[in-house]
């Protein structure tokens, strides 16, 4: 796919992405948690392979890394990145592909010889992954003056609060008011997609739509915890038979709400307990989270309300009481800006590659840049959509081809084509 | 109930019984966990109420407390009893109940002058209830010959085996030959219910038929652990939906077979654990452990032949690999003895006292005792079937009622009625 004459190197970009990769905790590769001394180290490295590309490289209050090339015109930047951080034992590719991509766009215009008109910075944005303080896309956040008192006092395992975190990594939590972007001329990041939709059709790209809205909602069901020997069949009031019965039903129900033609959507039973959880011992309690994700906001809307009448109805038939319905937490979609998603498009057309249009079922800090200023992802395929996991794995020539097309909507962007 | 010559003292018994109950863990009534120091306070306590009814008291070799009268002739024991020992938070009655009943016989007969012909021994069973050390009827396992070296081997958490444990409290693992009988007159215990019927019926006692065979079966269902978000509801391999799809279905074939009139059936997903288990993540690896009993064999193998081949069908239909099917445990129905029903019947009827047969959904020491000789049980009503709680309650009037059945089946049972 690479020309002779591209200005993306795809053994750079896989070499840069092996040595990130090597700075992980030993023990379970592929690990640099946000806040973490292995983290300041895989961004002391960054920092310098920025500086390398001639990029000015900074710390914003909000910890987010950011390395700058300034532009011909004073005009709005166009940002891209991802971010370093991992979920532990997490894989090589979820965050730093999108960095490196960036770096690499850099890279590439300088060997080119191309003068972007805009400045573009290249962000590692803090803590996307689920941070130990309760809290991701903690950089992102700042960035959208998203990042509440809230979640800034919210502590760690060891007491320490996010708040404290950021300033521990050179970020200023009393001045997130500098990090606050209001305006930007663009946001693109590359990313593996974290699923098999590319790997199943064959596609080269993926054009993401939109990132799902996710809601999630707890259950608690409470029966009975009789004698598992002595309470006849007819008697019980088993908390585990109701959960069983709404587990089923909301895949068949999700299955009907994808089936609609109204973009991605899926409804998953991630957490499922019972109590006492004993061999002879009725269940007389069930607790169950559901993950619910939708790209269309009404059906997401729709959904919630059907599963709080059905748990009721549920739970009526089973002889048991619905303890809880709790929301747990709940985001709305985030669309991706229609023309940056056409850039994105016609830059893989120039270059031969094919693309499709699909969702994100993941969250990503696009969600906030989003909130600031016209926004698009592009998805490289991931083998068997395996990701937070070390077997994570995308193809060198995938990340390639992804660089390029990046290379070139970007390129489009700043020429405000 | 009790009428002003009955030979048996209602307010003795229920003294008797609280007083046993004060001596408890007080932070958690109510409990006397087996080979505890507390445990052998009530023991101590147990010994002297015997010695103070003219008992003769012994420690067997297998750690039973044995109260013995002897009797006028040269004859076998008629045996009488139940546990001293309760489960973690459990209650008054489960166990002491039967004791008290059956001491509360010996002064009876004391108090009425009746002389028997046979030998009556109470025996307090060791560790009825299931031990730290994984094994539960320890002390009538021991007298039937069926506490195996493997059991004796079997360490708790703090890594004592079982056969020290019972030398700790006095017994004598390496001699346990002195423990077993091979021939009793027959064994009687009164114990609470711990199910509804009797309440729901309005009966006074139940003669129990059968103590229920008893399945435990692990079933591991195996598939992917895939993002909840990113993987569309068609190419998932939900271990959760195979599980929820199995409990449902082994609850509605339970009461398929309860209601084919072939007595108790009842069967039970007491453990469901989910993996990883992580709200946004699809589950992985499903594990159940299903318990499952039957007063009727024939039922008993015909559901697990179907549970083994039904767990299979529902894995293949949810695309799913059945990893397990693991027999944890199983023990055969055990039919209690016709004559001393009988003579339970004929002295409730002589009390004026209703009876219902029914079979015990629980196990019992009874089971290891009828494999020794004839053996039967006497179930007293207790509130709401509750059991193995604090709020275990049985009418003081109950167990007047029982004990005076029990009094009047043992005395026609040592006149050889």
């Amino acid at each position: 796919m690479a020309t002779s004459a591209s200005p993306v190197d795809g053994k750079r970009i896989w070499d840069d992405l092996m040595a990130l990769a090597a700075i992980t905790d030993p023990e379970k590769p592929y690990t640099r948690r946000s806040f973490s001394p292995r983290f300041l180290e895989g961004r002391a490295w960054l920092r310098r392979r920025f500086e390398e590309a001639g990029l000015a490289v900074r710390l914003d209050t909000g910890g987010n890394l950011i390395g700058r090339l300034e532009g011909g015109l004073a005009a709005e930047p166009i940002l891209l990145g991802s971010h370093s951080d991992t979920v532990p034992s997490g894989g090589r590719f979820d965050g730093p592909a999108g960095i490196i991509a960036a770096l690499e766009v850099i890279r590439g215009f300088r060997d080119q010889g191309y003068k972007p008109r805009h400045p573009i910075e290249v962000v590692d944005f803090l803590a996307e992954e689920p941070s130990e303080y309760g809290v991701s896309c903690v950089g992102s956040r700042a960035m959208a003056g998203a990042l509440d008192d809230a979640m800034l006092g919210s502590r760690n395992a060891a007491g320490e609060t996010l708040a404290a975190a950021i300033a521990r990594i050179g970020g200023d939590p009393g001045r997130l008011g500098e990090a606050r972007r209001n305006s930007i001329e663009g946001y693109l990041e590359l990313h593996i997609e974290q699923g098999v939709v590319l790997e199943n059709s064959g596609v080269d790209l993926g054009l993401v739509t939109a990132i799902v809205g996710i809601a999630r909602v707890e259950i608690i069901l409470e029966g009975a915890a009789d004698h598992a020997g002595t309470t006849p069949m007819e008697l019980r009031r088993d908390a585990g038979l109701a959960a069983a019965r709404l587990v089923l039903d909301v895949a068949a129900k999700a299955r009907g709400f994808a089936a609609r033609g109204r973009g991605h959507f899926v409804a998953t039973t991630g957490i499922l307990e019972q109590q006492p959880n004993a061999a002879n011992v009725v269940p007389g309690r069930s607790r169950m989270v559901f993950d619910i994700r939708a790209e269309d906001e009404a059906l997401l809307q729709e959904f919630l309300a059907d599963l709080d009448e059905h748990s009721r109805t549920v739970a009526a038939g089973q002889n048991v009481g619905r303890a809880a319905f709790n929301l747990l937490s709940r985001t709305r979609p985030t669309h991706c800006d229609a023309r940056l998603q056409g850039l994105l498009e016609q830059g893989a057309a120039r270059l031969g590659l094919t693309t499709m249009r699909l969702a994100s079922g993941a969250g990503h800090d696009a969600v906030f840049m989003a909130r600031i200023g016209p926004s698009a992802m592009l998805f490289i395929p991931c083998r068997q959509g395996r990701s937070h996991t070390p077997e994570e794995w995308a193809e060198p020539k995938a990340l390639e081809a992804g660089t390029m097309t990046l290379l070139e909507a970007v390129r489009a962007l700043d020429r405000g084509v």
